[in-house]
């Protein structure tokens, strides 16, 4: 008998019938002996009809406000599983974010959990109910509603798990687990049956959407044992996110490949090459809430050097607006941007131990004419950026280059 | 300055044009330095949708779970119309009936409110602020959310202004107040100006449903002064109900015609006349759960007597299904039932002083040709049982007779 969080997304909720279908798979966990705790999410489309009805009446909705509004989606959908399990036998209780307790910080739209009581829900379990939980919402001291931001249900999931101590968190989506690539892109793309949570960051925060960034952070950090499963498929082990690296058997040299076509660049020439430069060209950058990513400086000849550095597309004429302004101050020579750019990253925590990783890389990318333009690495990862017309090819070269199409 | 309770019905915030239109409302009273608690429903058919989204999972949902689902309908209007003065410039926050709080027992979707925390509320006042409340809706002593059954928001708001003592409750609908009797059935019906609290519970239950019975019973306990108003009309003092009876002009007679067509009679023939045979009969269609209205017993000659009394028409069935098992108990000749009748009553409290009304309603009916089948009597009440089919022409030539459609 294990204690397990599962949660289950909008899709997966998204109507009666499909709500029936997640108490029939909770009903048979529960028929197994397992004590369930079921986070869930608003019925697909839900939060953004909210979300739509409060921008008819203004554009910038009061956060507090917009906190009450939109954790109405969640809420019913407690109610509505919950009926659910009881009309299939199984007794049921939902809970409210606030109800629970989830105590969160007041942080209206992006709060963070401080704390969850658990003792509720223990009780509820020692009797043999099966506890629903409301998603993405928690309550502030003051006993006002927050929530977590988009994909918030993740991290309900997971803090519920590490509160409780649970066997395992299993998350239930709408596709059957982590993928070696988008297989839209290479249709050769494997599920893959492990991948540590180092790994699981790099793939997320570089735009494979399976998990929210946050609730991957919050599993490593309290060890919660994170599965994400598919919510339309009866069989299937979907995919394990482990803390520890797989000692068994051969570990790969690569787990994935990411990619994001949301990548600006920008060049400022013919800065003065001299200490304090990039604080000068970036500080503004930053104070206009402008996130940078990847940053290359050049020296130069002559003491002066190219600075570049890459933002999101929709980012890019804000920057130029702020550059212009700099580019006067530190007396560079001019700017310049380019919107037709992707980035394309090589994830694994084989690499570690392998070297030559980077050289097979490039070679493999230069072996079809793919000209790198920028290149950064961490310990577990290698991004190159390109041209975004050879996104699918360099994707689908590289999937094959590291043998991510064969069983591991 | 005065401290007043408004209350608006689906109806008036059934979209967020609508809603926008209430805020302004509410500004207009709050530039004029009044304190304002705003008490709201569902959006118009959200109650309906979320109802039908229970059913569609089972025809009997869990009643704590169902409260769970329903109640989040008026949580987001809190949200929005909270929002919409904000953007108006007024200083605004929303309260759920949990958050309030407004206590009441755990008689889920039909609960009684028990108490109200009023702290919260004054604070805010006391700042300037206006406070938005979640009508029908509470939570009981354990945290479960509770819901006070269909029209409870007007509950709330008789409930909240009588805990503040609020100078007046504002009911707010899609008329613009109590009239003298069914408008489509008598154009020359009057909008009231003033009616006491009897004679407004006499109306309601006798099926003028401007008003929630409970919520007036409920303000005439605590002597809440109650205005129903329309909330799509700038103008207009709609109409106070008060407790006190109008001493200052003279007192019409009656203030009121109600009917009510969903009337069944049922007579019990050839009944032995000796005590106890009333509780023979009607205690069996209690115990049914069926409400019984008029009750008649004639004593008849040869020691039996005709017994009658009326039901809903949808319990007529139903109740001849009793009786058929008490005939042969009591031992009757025979049963005889008839639902084409339909229910007359006028009311006002000026009869107590005015001897001859009853007579003066008789001729009118008898001078058209009216038969009258059943009569019943309270002192501001004379209720007639009369053949369907003649139901606005008595309505009609009453509403003449007793001067209605002068203006008082």
């Amino acid at each position: 008998m294990a204690l397990i969080v599962q949660k289950y997304g909008g899709t997966s909720v998204g109507n009666p019938d499909r709500i029936r279908n997640v108490a029939g798979r909770i009903a048979k966990f529960h028929g197994e002996g397992h004590q369930l705790v079921v986070v869930v999410s608003a019925m697909s489309g839900e939060t953004n009809r909210l979300i739509a009805l409060a921008k008819e009446l203004t554009p910038t909705p009061d956060p507090r406000e917009l906190d009450v509004v939109v954790s109405t989606g969640e809420q019913v959908t407690i109610g509505l599983l919950a009926m659910a399990l009881q009309a299939a036998g199984v007794p049921a209780k939902s809970y409210t974010g606030g109800q629970v307790k989830i105590l969160t910080d007041d942080a209206h739209t992006k709060a963070r959990i401080l704390g969850i009581d658990d003792a509720a829900i223990r009780s509820d379990l020692s009797e043999g109910k099966v506890v629903i939980v409301a998603g993405f919402q928690g309550v502030d001291v003051g006993g006002n509603i927050t929530t977590l931001g988009r994909g918030g249900s993740d991290t309900t999931g997971v803090a519920l798990a590490a509160a409780l101590k649970a066997d395992e968190c299993q998350i239930y989506t709408d596709v059957d687990g982590v993928y070696t690539t988008d297989p839209r892109v290479v249709p050769e793309a494997r599920k893959l049956d492990v991948i540590t949570f180092e790994e699981m960051l790099e793939m997320a925060s570089l735009g494979s959407k399976v998990l929210q960034i946050r609730s991957v952070e919050f599993a490593g950090k309290y060890k919660v044992k994170l599965r994400v499963l598919s919510s339309f498929e009866e069989e299937g082990q979907g995919t394990l996110i482990t803390v520890e690296e797989n000692k068994n058997m051969e570990q790969p040299v690569i787990s994935g490949i990411a990619f994001n076509r949301d990548e600006a660049k920008i060049t400022i020439q013919g800065v003065p090459d001299q200490p304090g430069i990039a604080y000068q060209i970036l500080g503004p950058v930053a104070d206009a809430n402008i996130d940078v990513d990847m940053i290359i400086q050049n020296s130069g000849h002559g003491g002066t050097a190219d600075f570049s550095f890459t933002v999101a597309r929709a980012d890019l004429d804000k920057t130029i607006g702020v550059l212009d302004r700099v580019k006067t101050v530190i007396n560079a020579r001019g700017i310049e941007s380019d919107k037709t750019l992707c980035k394309v990253s090589i994830v694994g925590v084989g690499m570690r131990s392998h070297p030559g990783v980077a050289a097979k890389m490039f070679r493999t990318l230069s072996e079809e004419g793919i000209n790198i333009l920028m290149i950064s690495t961490s310990e577990i990862k290698i991004s190159v950026v390109v041209e975004e017309k050879y996104l699918e090819l360099a994707v689908r070269v590289l999937h094959k280059a590291f043998d991510l199409d064969r069983l591991a």
